[in-house]
């Protein structure tokens, strides 16, 4: 595995085609999911790793935010990752950018809301990964679905050649969805955050059962969080994240959480296949996580 | 010459190192002087030619600017450009743009307080062909030398591989500074347009007697329009884009003025060499502009 601090010293490590798997460190099975994705669909995998200030709202989560370089790059090396890109804050920000990526319309709900800039955080990050390292794939997790829609509509925007890809969530054997932000919850906390998926796959029930009404199916989800405070439950398009009224395209059931000073986010894709709703429940882990290794 | 409407088939015909030219078309002697000395530095010369609607903020003005694609692409064969990018406006903006770039600090002064929106169109348009068209070199004209400071900041922001090249302003015999514009000038008007480049070398006379006061240096731009209305005059730096009170580091001297309904902008750059200041005087052509055949 190469590591390397610079954009220009991860380009030169290319060889054919390259996926980039963008993350801010503190690897779990969700990140490695990601790699072995990319792995299969490109000749060299360079991943970035930084803790993005720009896309922290609140000083206290950034200063929280799990790191441990050491303990990652053992993870990207055991993963055979080609490339480890960790560059220096000097590198990712030499000076305080001027430059800002807003993409509208798209953040004004949720994530967007509860978090002012946060999106604008996230797509100035993303392009400049991607003007900086060029890489023809670029994986992203479900996990973050308004998050992909952004750089989905950023990437058309912007015209970069750049194939965004999404990977199911991965989750724990209990189905809370892998987070780096997980390691921070005591171990009652940790009890309480199995509120999020459980709510989530109630109204996947329901949804099996034949509800397609949003409001019902948002409440089955605010329902089910008791020892959570709630900061939303809500239905949208993937693409223009839309508040619906009704499951009838391809769609996000979102939620969002605190559980004591953590803060956590999970949904459930909605495809349409044949006509057919198509819940992804995402990946389920039959041990512990690697994050408590 | 290639003549291509997309981005992927402008990054099909490249071969070795690119150097772009982004214009607007209507070429003139100052694009033509672009295109050799980007010929000189790269294999493959791109020049880009799209009216980008997002950077003018007076739909009138973006009515009646000057196009002639037929004129564009004889003149940029005549000059062996390898490849014209000439995007329909549905390859180039397929749907109302959600994605905007912006550039704080640099853009509140001068065109970005006389053009709101302006420089956002600008930053946006250029992030979008250093993204679709990936350069390794671009050459703009110091004319528009707010946006030469906007365009180098976005590009050390965003960590595109792209090396910024600019060239000095090209003039017709009697001063007045090459802009596709100028054609929508009555023989009067244009007259009166050479108010602009006359102040600018009035004040390029008293710095070579010593002058370094900036108000003072203004003042001599801003009095030489008699018969333009101007907009400012205006002494700043080059990479910040801060009004100076003294001539002290790399700089220019601007000034905006309408001449009946067109809007005509030029500047003149100094550079500090050896402590001495050297003004950047530009190119004058000895024969009518082919803006005029």
């Amino acid at each position: 595995m190469n590591l390397v601090r610079t954009f220009s010293d991860a380009r030169a490590s290319y060889k054919g085609t390259v996926a980039l798997v963008p993350t801010m460190g503190f690897f779990h099975e969700g990140h490695l999911a990601l790699m072995t994705a990319a792995q299969n669909s490109a000749d060299t995998v360079v991943v970035s790793h930084f803790v993005n200030p720009l896309q922290f709202d609140n000083p206290a989560d950034l200063e929280r935010y799990p790191r441990d370089v050491e303990r990652d790059m053992t993870i990207a090396e055991e993963a055979k990752v080609d490339v480890l890109f960790a560059p220096t804050s000097v590198e990712m920000i030499p000076q305080t950018p001027l430059t800002a990526v807003t993409v509208d319309g798209l953040t004004d709900t949720m994530e967007g809301v509860m978090r002012p800039g946060h999106f604008a955080g996230v797509a100035t990050i993303v392009t400049k990964l991607f003007a900086g390292l060029q890489p023809h794939l670029a994986f992203f997790g479900r996990k973050d679905a308004q998050q992909l829609a952004v750089i989905r509509r950023l990437v058309l925007d912007l015209s970069f050649p750049v194939r965004v890809l999404a990977h199911p969530t991965v989750r724990e054997s209990d189905g809370l969805a892998l987070s780096s932000r997980n390691t921070l919850l005591t171990s009652e906390e940790r009890l309480a955050a199995r509120e999020l998926s459980q709510g989530l796959f109630a109204a996947v029930t329901a949804v099996e059962a034949g509800e397609r009404n949003g409001p019902r199916l948002e409440s089955i989800v605010r329902g089910a969080l008791h020892s959570s405070r709630p900061d939303y439950g809500e239905l949208a398009s993937q693409d223009r994240v839309e508040r619906l009224s009704e499951l009838d395209r391809p769609s996000f059931l979102a939620v969002a959480a605190r559980v004591g000073k953590v803060r956590l986010i999970d949904n459930i894709a909605f495809d349409l296949a044949a006509g057919e709703v198509v819940a992804d429940r995402g990946l389920r882990l039959k041990h512990p996580s690697l994050l408590y290794r």
